[in-house]
């Protein structure tokens, strides 16, 4: 890896940490600020994807609205690929946190997040976010762990 | 996109389309001959991960051999972002095909695919793929149509 691309690699770890703080703080506009206007998100819960980050704003602070209290957000197993202009991560990550039903919640799903730098700024153009299913029963698998 | 970013994106459009035809022939090896021996795979059924080629080349061999007869197999929606050896592709992926229990399969699932160019050549290094699911019942949603 060049300089160049382990500088990128470093700046898109930064966005990376950044946004895991803005997610423990349910902060919407600082955990939505990294997304390009056009992105497409392929979220862990239907519908098949959303589009738009003023839509992806609206899936976040529903979903920041849905837990009662702190809310634990952690990432394992980061791989960063960055090159020049294009970058792509992918990691495991967390939620541990009681819904405002009383239910304590701890999921792991895998993400993997795409990333464009366009006039200096990097932004996730893709994300995808997921949880597999079993396939005997139909059921998504929560309660998976790494 | 420079000359040179179009024609990566070029040769991963034809790997791509290389790719899909081995699927419908239901061709293990020319369905997996892209990837990298280490790719760490998000598969649309459990587990939470597969890693290296021939744990990938395995599973993929499980699923062929669930079918009887045609399968087909359809990608709309994609999106290619490639600059010099990086690249990252998503789309939504149609199978069509029978079981071999007699059971019609009918079935989108989303998919992204990452991409590195070593020594010249294109090897997906991680693929995340999946259905997301329904928050109210907890199933996978399974019917979805873009």
């Amino acid at each position: 890896m060049t300089a160049h691309n382990a500088n990128a690699a470093a700046e898109i770890r930064a966005l990376i940490d950044d946004r895991a703080k803005a997610i423990r703080a349910k902060d919407v506009e600082g955990s939505t600020a990294g997304y390009a206007p056009d992105v497409l998100l392929f979220d862990v819960v239907s519908p098949l994807r959303y589009v738009g980050r003023d839509a992806v704003r609206k899936r976040l602070a529903e979903w920041f609205s849905s837990f009662e209290g702190p809310l634990g957000f952690e990432q394992r197993d980061l791989g960063i690929r960055a090159q020049h202009d294009v970058a792509f991560v992918h990691s495991l990550n967390r939620v541990t946190a009681t819904t405002i039903d009383g239910t304590k919640l701890d999921m792991w799903w895998r993400a993997t997040v795409c990333w464009r730098r366009t006039g200096g700024t990097w932004r996730i153009t893709h994300e995808h976010a997921s949880v597999p299913f079993d396939a005997a029963s139909g059921h998504a698998s929560l309660g998976l762990k790494p």
